[in-house]
């Protein structure tokens, strides 16, 4: 951490700021300038706010050094992390893992439907909620317990492991038994409580960005997960929220290269929620190939237009065909080959 | 709700929509305009999801008339609720309610003598966070129960009601039984789960705007908690999201007039975490109530320098005390009687 | 346009409003609801200002239907709009082309050296800053007149038409007998005097995406050139401002094939100046093929480190030409050959 | 400026570091940390690049420590500026200035008719728009030169100085000549050939902030003016895009002491843009003035249901004389008198 003074502190003030960070059980490097005075503050710095120091009238600015996440660091774990599930190995060097489904779990006859249509074209995991985070209290919620009971028939019928939304510390338990990857919304990002709980358990997890979340603090919230044990975390970018309303949020592509570099955490894209619009899920996903994604997870639905949530941004069964065949020949070249 | 037509849409296509949505049990009444034709869908419109209508071929756009939340309108309750705990009416017109306290509970002494501080100068409530959700599970959690415990003792001793944070559902009873007002922080504005368990006490529910919720999504979260049954919902603005960094966050004082002219809630405001800098607490909070805010909630501590967690943003006793001298005197020019 | 009255307006209220639009010369269609009387307004509604309908105390809403935007709108002209420079046609389907060069052009040496390397990548046109928008006024401007004397010098030995950013109408009449895109920056997107001084040339005009621009307002600006009578126009994405700061700006890939949706005009993507970052151009990039640009336009400098602004975000001429390579390869699988 | 190095980078590659910034004329302090290596820079780094450093591979990050605006910084000049026009000072100590009219000057009544109206009420100087930029080309765009005429005669019958916006650097010479405050627009905030021709006049600069401009961003544009030579810069806050949509804009009042604490110039704000809504200006104008701004510039329209531009957001004359008279009430509590 790094303590910029403010110009003509004196003496005397420095050298009680120091004792100060002293006694915090930190060394302190001092750099006196011609405008002003810096600190090199040396050690655990991580139990330091630095809020607290910008409270000393004779501190001008305060800035962090060290990347506040660790588990998460790929300075610290330069080897990629790959999360196996069924067949899958998420991460894993020269694969791209696609992850389809409907939106919600309607009926047997759909999620079935839906399911071996989609491993018929490649996808490694089926996708499908059960329990559905709705901004209105009047909106359809998902069939709940029911619809994870479908999204297991259709794992037997198919072999496909599934993928499912979790929304309260409550359902730890069953979806820890039940379901094969765990996923946390982007509303969830920072529901600590939820994190501390499935950091408890073994199964992956599949970490959405939250709206308004920065690269950092998505990362944080992995730490969440990594620090209570559980190294199978799973990052989603899936839009953030800025001032464009054509797209309902605006996929963050540059976010893919940034996490690469910053985590050694396998990070797939969504496609569907960030534009809402089924026509432009393709190139979007084309690009998130290209951009170096480990993977896609993607609304598809035997019929959009009768979908009873987002049918709007689902692909029919025939265009997501096409869309895995057109990504097959693409990971020849960015060295991505779909398993 | 509004649907336009593309350009060009046969008689025949046009007919076949109109009784899709007949088949919703709406009444149709059609706009045969010189570009296009526009459908007006009546009657209860918020079963249908405007994005599947969006799937038709035909259909160019689709515009929601009716608001989608109903308890949380001002149109259906044009009188605005007032929330009572203890002495304090929140929302009632013509007066203001400041809630203050420490943002950590850290001993007995301190939560105490802060307590006893904020009620001689005026504040109406004590708040002290128990539960602290932190972006680093790295960083000081709060001390959980114990806080709790701490600020039920503050309260005996001063009189005061106390509102702190809950983090999980798990929490509900506990808080039901031994907290006066129950805050939701920014973070959980979306946690459904939370929302309803919480919707079903008659506890009061101070409920903190989403960095990056729109007006509308925060009325909406607002409708979670009211449709259970629960009418005691405070709003509270903490500042949004933005491109600016300067301050932590941009407190957005133009949703207190937006929030009073759409619902019938009470809605304070939070100048000190939108800001994260005790010195624009002050500014910030003339600035909320001229605005027409029905309350403050705001960090106190007695010695911010050796606080917790946030110290920064942490006016000391007496920077309160005449705060709350000039509020008194700008109150009585605005309608607003500190209370 | 639909305007929509508020709940209980009377018979004679409506008539009102109906009689004021009819007297600007518009047909007005009716809808009465169970709720609410909706207005459709039908004829030439570019001239109104739905501000002012909002003035009437019995207006609730009122919504556009058409797109304000005529000349550069795809419903009026379905064909796609080639702009043709030396030998390249930008925006030809199943094409793609790239322009590249440094940020500043230094020195003769630099801008020809630059240039040589870039063509026999396989670039078709040379960019490089004569006039320089900087933050700072203490940062370096640009070499102005003898940068352009420099870039003709580049064009004559290698051929490459060029490509330079204008700042003030002032400097039209220059650009348009030297220049061969006169390129329009970000920060001048609503530039307006100068839109419409560049409408009246007959150049192709590259004009960049505003940090803040939505996708409606930059259709706008080009509507601006295009209604002066220019039909020269090349949109580029070049990066949104959002919250995230890890990147320099958003690169907003979903906005390509929006544009290609709402508009006939090319659309192009520069990669190097919304990431900030040489590392993150090669995937920006191949993304931005993928997910359907028209082209690049890209930063390459022959000693990066030495150069005299933007030096982190310029590939070297190495790294440009093996982006080349990649490029071409993928190009093959999305119908775009690099021209 | 501070450099910090990679972990593990060699004592070698260190040296090479420092003996490269001290080829730029600085000093370098050295800091050996546990991890990493943190170097100083000393001595006038306004001509660095920090993206240059961020080029050599050992280099981690690169922090500015000073700010980069020297003119506009209160660290160098603790008085605060008054701007001096007609009998105003605006920015003075214990005074708040009132700037009041039309969005657009339309005929010479109704300019004539506000200028005296808003005189009556108070107000120290008239606005009136005679170029307007608008975002469609098919909107109307002022009476330009007709309109300034109208606003002189305006300020002849009355006295009021008058403050109106200029497009094109083509204008300067015509607004030093006829304009007492010369208005530079959101949009323009960063057409810095414009703010270059407006630093070498010496009539006060009203410099709006762009729509996703930085306080810092801000200040640099004013550092553009001041570089030049015209010290009369006057900031005015109008607001900032974010995601939020009920309002226009969000208006960013911790904008006003956040500026009075960086700078010594003075600041103002404009309720009627930011909100696009005139029952939000009453609100935003008591909170604007609580905050700490130096004045107000506000929309008044003797009949803005007929408004050519903007109506929505207009006050009636009454409206605006009954804000007044609030205003003067709370300015005696927080020393704002309106002059």
């Amino acid at each position: 951490m790094v303590v910029i003074l403010k110009p003509k502190t004196s003496e005397e003030d420095v050298t009680k700021i120091i004792s100060y960070v002293e006694d915090m059980g930190l060394d302190v490097m001092v750099n006196k300038g011609v405008d002003c005075t810096v600190l090199g503050l040396l050690g655990d710095t991580s139990r330091i706010d630095p809020d607290t120091l910008m409270l000393n009238v004779h501190v001008d600015r305060v800035m962090r050094i060290a990347e506040p996440f660790k588990k998460a660091s790929r300075k610290f774990h330069p080897e990629p992390t790959i999360v196996k599930v069924g067949g899958a190995e998420i991460g894993k060097e020269g694969t791209f893992t696609v992850i389809a489904g409907p939106c919600s779990v309607e009926t047997e006859e759909q999620i079935i439907h839906v399911a071996e249509s989609v491993k018929n074209s490649g996808a490694a995991l089926l996708r499908g909620g059960a329990f559905k985070p709705r901004t209105s209290p009047y909106s359809f919620q998902g069939l709940e317990l029911e619809g994870l009971r479908l999204l297991k028939e259709a794992r037997e019928k198919t072999g496909l492991p599934i993928v499912t939304e979790i929304m309260s510390p409550k359902m730890v338990e069953v979806f820890e038994k039940d379901v094969d990857i765990i996923q946390v919304g982007a509303r969830n990002m920072q529901n600590f409580d939820l994190l501390k709980e499935l950091g408890k358990t073994s199964k992956p997890i599949l970490l959405k960005r939250g709206l308004s979340a920065t690269i950092e603090e998505w990362l944080m919230s992995a730490e969440y997960i990594l620090a209570e044990g559980n190294p199978n975390v799973i990052l989603c970018e899936r839009g953030i929220r800025t001032f464009e309303t054509y797209t309902r949020n605006t996929l963050d592509l540059s976010a893919i290269p940034a996490v690469k570099r910053l985590s050694h955490l396998p990070v797939i894209v969504d496609p569907s929620h960030s534009a809402g619009m089924s026509w432009m899920v393709e190139p979007l996903s084309l690009a998130a190939m290209a951009v170096g994604a480990d993977g896609l997870i993607v609304e598809v639905h035997n019929n959009p237009a009768k979908a009873w949530c987002d049918g709007a941004q689902s692909l029919n069964e025939s265009q997501f065909d096409s869309l895995m065949k057109k990504m097959r020949a693409i990971g020849k070249h960015v060295d991505k080959e779909i398993v």
